[in-house]
């Protein structure tokens, strides 16, 4: 998304990211597929981490640094063609692991939880300490509330 | 993509579309997987019959008004991960043929140029004829220059 | 997958589906991007719902009797380019919610564990009560181990 | 598709793939994608070059060699969900440029009839000659009739 790259804030500060759904996105329910979940969280992902200077386009190779250890959603609404969701983010570091957790919401309507794990590969697809860069970003964000209880 | 689909004006006063290479768009090699180019052309075509008013978000099988009867993409040039592609769409119609031109763009690069070619479809995926409101829409319609000559 | 499809049976009696990864699964990272691993799943329950005769490729709507709640993935090790993945399937009901586990392997290697819970929804995408006929097939898969305890 | 990527011959002895309708590959007209038809040709592809040698999963840049250029597409029918489609293909070479034609086929219904056209691309996307072990196995294909007249 555009201009929703540019992480606007909610009402709570909270990042926020906007995706309006595309008829490439449905399926024969009439539905938004459910995989397609976990990309507008990718893309909510990217673009908070663009704004807070810890993906660089121009090496494409520093998105390894979120590489997807676990996934969880819980679906409570169904989306469709031409919904305009709007993911919100928050973020915390637990050790090694970057947890994110997401509310996709339509309007006032929640449409899902979701919660991604991630930790930092190397080239070789082998984990990697938490840079400090990041470990600096993520002490500064806030968790307001858990969405999803994951074990 | 959210505020670019309210469909603004390129130079010429041309339908243009915005849309961001996300990270699930691309492939081992490094770039755009070419499949998502008949996406990104997808995306331009609806955010303009949306503001036309030729396809009704509350009504997703008005989108059946551009089925696909044909493709074709000429690539140019790669996009990677961040880019942001302008999409320049124009469209004009043959008969009971709609045919869409689209010529996608990075700052002045050229990407790729890209033809489809729709015809309406009923409920029953059998063809009707073009819609009166459509038709209309279409002679409003400017063909530029031809981007692409298709057999 | 094709042949695959007819549920050929593991070393346990377990449904087994086979997927071939495909050059367009895969991200810049050089491995299988996540959103695909919720898509060859779906794969998987498909052709074992198929065989268990609870899907009927004539009425695609029967398919909405296993609409997504929720899903969580747990990865293990990256697929790449051209891995024959076979995904381990085991279902049991739960009230009116229909639990799925699935373990992705190639070869020995286990690749993932996923979980996905489904309910039956009727055309108005409102929950229905589990068929008679889903419950008799249900009753008899064994639930051999959980791979995935989840909340 | 994993039993069809042994490259099955049709009655003309021509190359065949097998794909399975996925539920994730049909949109809300309850149709397949259109933009899926350039990934199942790609999978037909991607097996006929494994087993002429020329794509070696051990090296996934080996797949660069058939960089795309150009694809074309024309729909004749559209395929559901479940639907076992058959693709044909043929290969010759103009010089630097590998042209692909495709019949989509289920039974024998013509779904699409498909062109694509390639160059080989070194990793830093730049055009390669094509290697020789390309031209002789390329010297060696039959190509049976023009399924598409593309410009």
């Amino acid at each position: 998304m555009l201009d929703s790259g540019k992480g606007s804030k909610g009402l709570k500060g909270m990042f926020t990211h906007r995706h309006q759904v595309q008829f490439y996105e449905t399926d024969l329910m009439g539905i938004v597929h459910h995989s397609n979940y976990l990309r507008f969280c990718e893309e909510a992902r990217v673009a908070w981490a663009q704004e807070r200077g810890l993906i660089d386009y121009q090496r494409p190779e520093s998105a390894a640094h979120f590489a997807v250890l676990e996934t969880h959603v819980r679906h409570l609404r169904p989306a469709i063609f031409g919904d305009v969701i709007e993911v919100e983010l928050q973020v915390r570091r637990e050790g090694v692991r970057i947890q994110f957790q997401y509310l996709l919401k339509r309007g006032s309507d929640r449409l899902a939880a979701v919660e991604t794990v991630h930790v930092p590969l190397g080239k070789d697809l082998k984990p990697l300490r938490v840079p400090e860069a990041m470990k600096d970003v993520l002490e500064k964000e806030q968790w307001i509330e858990t969405w999803l209880s994951s074990s």
